[in-house]
């Protein structure tokens, strides 16, 4: 990675910096560990990619929902631009992604939604009801660029032989790197717009609380294994 | 009035002296200067009545949006009892006072909703799904304030002979003035919380913006006669 | 009870048909019956109170979303009657019930939420956001109607020495009973006006979804002892 | 037009019916005639284009809302499909439009908001937060599909010297009828899955509501004149 993620001193990075304790057990959760080393039991990568279908749906109307809020043609299609992502790429990706790994799409639109991923994603979207366009995008931010990292410091460690190389090799692409970026930049954008200074208690209590539900996103895999 | 309505140097009175064009049209238009001479046309008034009776309905349900947008108990009960204010009270002695004009409640059932009604109300409520509390609650305050400093402003020139004294006399009571100073205060507090500082311009439109409709309100009022 | 909590035949009562497995693991749950017998943990309950307070700081925010999507004054008192019943009445209730479990004001104030509270509440908010106001009001309703089934249920063979006596009582009580009902009727009511028996798939789901959230808000409970 | 604009029957043919008065003033609307004969002031033609800009950004708002509001993907492609089609294609022909009617982007930017724009625009985004996403998308449908028809009427009469015949061309062409057919078909299967036989009465004034407020955006145009 020849260029940062994130702008050091932006929104973003003091987001980041101020929930290390939320943002590290998300980042370096168990899940993701034994992912990177290839140990990871198999039930938990399924059961995960099949929550992460519906998860996926729900991200991409918070996204929407993004859109909706936006009060700039700038902002609608900073906002679009990931709803677009996911419906017109990454869930045809995913799907394909998780037929190689014995899921159908069948099964994928059967799937029982779990409690962690129910509590996530409602979360976001209720943040996109009570907050504003910052709120929301802040809320939004740690699945980017925590990904991001997450494959970005896989890739660095991985070998050929570990099952999941080819999910840490999508979240440490350019293209994925290039999203994350964008997330982060509105981010920082919307902080100098929208107040982001005198708002960053409450902002970070967003941030920490993402990064918590996606800590219970990995748990919740893990635990169906 | 010994007391002032809204605190110098606090974000409303910030908002009011930015916006001073758009406050003067509103407070100042020629519909509140006939009311105040008592020679605001019969029709105009009834007019008028009706179309508030409409509008007080969404007021409400914009300050009910407040109640879901808060996110303390302190910023629901403060919205919450505006709901209460016009649902439990206002809603019962407009019902009276139009039935006092010669409007009874079928009428005012069946009237058909007007440009500036509809424009109005759902300016407000989109403010509230677009934006945060504060946005909401911005967009909410010129009505609240505007009629106690109308109302303040007529009472003391008002005679006895006014057919529109009780009017007159509603708006420039001390329950009223009650009401507004808690808007007033609640536009304030929000604005520590939530970066008025920073976000001083766009609030300024969207406080500019509600003045215009009130202005546009009055105007469909004088239209009628 | 002399008089049934819902009528037969209604929206409500078909619902509650239809998802009997998912209402008797809420409404029967291993936390109610310990509570009925008076075994359950006192660590139990006293999580429960603390996630509780939270909670209904939540489900008054729905219940005000619900006042904000209404379209006629009747739909907005219905739901207002909610919101006011919580803040004005029971919250103060609550606070003073845990007072006497020995937990304070400050500490309720302090509480993490839970993820079986954040996961409910957002879910029930969402919904909102999402739905229109019978989808809303279906997910709202298990809450009220499971707690009088219940409290009148334990009431009948609970002891005068049964520790949760007072909260058996609250809800086993008639003025529950009647917020219970309230609900229940404007279930019915907006399945007429708003095609619920067209969309009763839908709405069954929404309901199993609101009675599992209930049993995993009890789960979390017996989980602290 | 080989192939109709909707399905006879049809939930969206329905409420045309219902609603033939308040669709005709709209479709048949004095500027449209004007518009047709080529005799409409260039002004009013220009007043036009530029609430159109901003009534474009706020219809693809409320499209963005409507994917947000989907619970299934197809919904939510449906929906977004438009919000993309406005964003991405017709924000630009749009302004290169402007351009050749001597409007360019700054003066677009800088267009205040006039009155039958913002009515219009948020009385659909009110919709869309009060009601679920069959009241939203029928509160859309009368734009999609009455410019289709306006532009098959136009076409079939317009002549080569008409000065906007590069207008009528456009919503007369293919691609806006597949746009415009698109909605349509989502109208009438989101009436068979959410109740739009028992609601038709309610969704026919959201349709005629919308409609009016149509017919109000052309009097804003010819009122510039």
């Amino acid at each position: 990675m020849t260029r940062s993620l994130w702008h050091e001193g932006g929104l973003f990075a003091r987001l980041r910096n101020a929930c290390m304790p939320a943002w590290q057990a998300y980042v370096g959760h168990d899940f993701v560990r034994q992912l990177g080393a290839g140990t990871l039991p198999k039930q938990a990568f399924q059961h995960y990619l099949k929550q992460d279908y519906l998860f996926l749906i729900h991200y991409a109307r918070a996204w929407a929902l993004a859109t909706a809020k936006a009060t700039s043609l700038a902002e609608m299609r900073s906002a679009n631009a990931s709803v677009k992502a996911i419906l017109d790429v990454e869930m045809g990706l995913h799907v394909a992604f998780c037929r190689d790994w014995g899921i159908d799409e069948k099964t994928l639109e059967a799937t029982q939604e779990g409690e962690a991923t129910l509590g996530y994603t409602r979360y976001v979207l209720a943040r996109g009801l009570d907050g504003d366009l910052l709120d929301l995008v802040v809320a939004l931010s740690p699945c980017a660029l925590g990904y991001a990292e997450i494959g970005s410091a896989l890739a660095a460690q991985a070998t050929a032989e570990n099952p999941y190389a080819a999910w840490i090799a999508m979240y440490a692409g350019d293209e994925f790197a290039d999203v994350a970026r964008s997330v982060a930049d509105e981010v920082d954008r919307l902080g100098q717009t929208r107040g982001g200074d005198a708002r960053f208690a409450d902002l970070a209590k967003t941030f920490a609380q993402a990064c918590r539900l996606e800590a219970d996103f990995w748990r919740q895999g893990l635990a169906a294994a």
